[in-house]
């Protein structure tokens, strides 16, 4: 898939002929990069100007000079790392925060979250679910997201606001949902979305049929047109539960990998959000069609989903990210518990304690995430040339005491809230714990009385 | 087993005929009792004087006037529970997080942990590595632990300082340890040690056999005997891996848990760690003995152990309660997360969402840790007249907002960052994140120090 974000000019990446002055230089703590060679600079430095990295390496006694900067943040005590990627949320339901819990699924959605979107979702309620859903991104280092959801347009407008990077798919489904009431208007909407982003530095807006037993055949077809019309991404749920299995064998007559691969949905620009239930076959596929797999561990253990056969993706060279899901199954939007859980997870059930290392959990929130969304040449790594999505880990806490490696402490001890710094693409989001692009006493206040809304709608409905 | 810690004086029990001052007053905020009837508070307040609690329940604006108190905390927008109870760990080992990772169990420990214990382990690292694991566990609201490990007796000096309550057990075992070179020195150890604890109100002196396949019969005879004569607990590792139950078969032609019933060594002084392989009839001798389990989920998933039976378990009436493992394993002592990871552990296993509800996992975390060390009339609930170890949990943060359900939020989306405030015993060990018992700079300065020590121990080595 052609990137649809801008392109890198050459000038910005012919760094050494210009000038070395730079917008913002990060400098003192360890720089894990993420790059091909998975250089770790102990002393290290980024540069970054116009919204990219134009320098990476270890620092010297002559890094500040030589590039003279607007803003220096000193990182000592810290590890600066590529910012992470959420391949699969929802992100507006961060209002349905634990709405409920611990139920069979048809119950979860046929008593508490069909009937809570039914009467509550409206644009107003989308902006205010997304901005909350942000902030807490922002603060667990979260710098670019993919999305499933409605009124997706109202979505990338906070997200440009709050300047975070993300994938946006607006769901399309055969049923009337809050923003269109039919498939034809659906379309339309879809249609203006993508064209409305084109072209934006940090918004990709992409078509997002929600899944194949809740689109027919056709319009699967028809969604498949029009992100391939506006180059767009292409995002669905893809083989996340046995019943979804069934379904595609009982109605047609082949498993559900196999029957997008036969109607031609798969390709490049396909992001499928859990791919549980795939076999080799099925993985064969979505290698060779370059398919981008969002893995969201933690939501298919809480639903009883099953386990994705991650080490077999991997190994087969199968695009794999992470995903947290909506906050109203997983329940929140931690990115550090996913890599902790994925790189856990697959140990167990492969019974085999090697399985997904620390540095591939981090690698899937990272790298593997930005090949999952196709973005690999513009995020997913600290390289000059790439757009400055970093964030910084504050090392001092005692559950980081001592240090023996870095990778280990990135899965299995950091926590969300020992992210100090986010910046995205150059910009700074988060400073030392402190938002500057949201104000978030304001967006908790808006979340509480949705909260209470949501509440009295579901005990008039009976509940 | 009789409780060792000190009895509760009939005067105090008798608060209605006493005068109602108090010394702490904790009001304005949700509270979560964990009693009987799990109460739940909205307005709560709990009232705590020497050490005890005298009352728990809903608040009035005439509260605070019926118990005159030294102290009040304000829980304003924050939730008050039980502290959390760690069933299983080995507190030094925090000097060793991360060590080494993602190896198979014998790789692990025979070029790591061994030879970083043989070559380090002395009463100062055990101080150094206790204090460490004490702040932790205070920042994450951890108010008991059961330990597993060699100077105990400086781990128990340790944890009465910081003012935390511990089960703490001396690892005996059939080779020369660090604090032991043999037996007969371990016994003579332990007795002292068990000994010169007796009737203490925050420590509880155990013995703890190290696990069925290094410590043989007659020394496991022994070690049960030593504990019955002081009544006091015998903590071991228990049907934690495969291996283990190939040994057992082999050695002694039945399974663990069968052997040790076989040899009388199960009673209700018996904790045992991890518990996986087990099977009904099993389960059956686990109850008819009210024996303790310590289920450690993220330890069991990260070396890849199995995943214990614990909704059977829970079922039949089991002692369960939740546990970290040591910090070179796991690589923290975040109870949150092994509420969380249990939950979600068993759905995914038991195919079943339902199974281990957010309740249920917060039980195991208090009342069921609790049950499962046999001290469940002292701690364990907010009750009058049990010992005052409780914790303040901030729910201001946007990862935890808006909010429908408090059990659901304490299990799913509340982080060990969120505890605000740690009492034990009456004490305040952590007021508003800041520790008050421990200097934490200097504990984290000595912990990089040793951290130094052991890896040019390691390198000498050949590592």
């Amino acid at each position: 898939m052609v990137l649809t974000v801008a392109a890198t000019t050459s000038a910005q990446r012919r760094t050494g002929s210009q000038s070395n002055a730079v917008d913002l230089l990060i400098t003192g703590g360890a720089v894990v990069t993420m790059d091909g060679e998975r250089h770790l600079y102990e002393n290290g430095f980024v540069a970054v100007r116009g919204g990219r990295i134009v320098a990476v390496g270890e620092a010297s006694p002559r890094t500040a000079q030589a590039y003279p900067a607007k803003q220096v943040i000193d990182a000592r005590g810290k590890v600066v790392l590529p910012g992470l990627i959420n391949t699969h949320t929802h992100i507006p339901m961060t209002l349905f925060r634990g709405i409920s819990d611990d139920l069979n699924l048809q119950d979860w959605l046929t008593k508490y979250i069909f009937p809570a979107e039914a009467k509550n979702v409206t644009r107003e309620f989308v902006v205010a679910g997304t901005r909350l859903g942000l902030a807490e991104m922002i603060r667990g280092g979260t710098t670019t997201y993919v999305d499933m959801y409605y009124f997706e347009d109202a979505i990338a407008e906070e997200t440009k606001k709050a300047g975070v990077r993300a994938v946006l798919g607006e769901t399309v489904i055969d049923f009337p949902v809050p923003d269109n009431k039919t498939w034809e208007a659906a379309m339309v909407y879809t249609e203006n979305f993508v064209k409305r982003w084109k072209g934006d530095p940090l918004i990709v807006a992409a078509v997002a049929p929600h899944a194949l037993y809740t689109v027919k055949t056709e319009h699967l077809n028809e969604a498949r047109a029009l992100a391939e019309k506006y180059d767009a991404p292409l995002v669905t749920h893809l083989a996340e539960a046995p019943t979804e299995t069934e379904y595609a064998e009982k109605n047609y007559q082949v498993r559900p990998v196999a029957y997008l691969e036969k109607i031609g949905f798969l390709s490049p620009r396909v992001i499928g959000a859990h791919v549980v239930h795939v076999n080799d076959e099925e993985i064969a596929i979505l290698k060779r069609r370059e398919v981008g797999v969002g893995h969201c561990p933690q939501s298919n253990m809480k639903l009883a989903s099953g386990t994705s056969p991650i080490p077999q993706m991997l190994k087969a060279g199968v695009r794999v990210g992470l995903g947290t899901d909506g906050a109203a199954s997983n329940n929140d939007l931690n990115m550090w518990e996913e890599m902790d859980s994925a790189a856990k997870l697959h140990k167990l059930v492969s019974k085999d304690p090697t399985v997904v290392s620390a540095r591939e959990a981090l690698e899937m929130a990272t790298m593997g995430g930005a090949r999952a969304i196709h973005l690999e040449r513009e995020i997913g790594s600290l390289e000059a040339g790439k757009r400055a999505d970093l964030i910084l880990v504050d090392l001092n806490a005692a559950h980081l005491t001592p240090m023996y490696n870095l990778y280990s402490h990135l899965v299995y001890a950091v926590k969300a809230s020992d992210v100090s710094d986010t910046i995205v693409n150059g910009r700074v989001l988060m400073r030392q714990r402190r938002l500057l692009t949201i104000d978030e006493e304001t967006v908790k206040a808006k979340a509480r009385e949705y909260q209470r809304q949501v509440s009295r709608s579901l005990k008039e409905g009976g509940q």
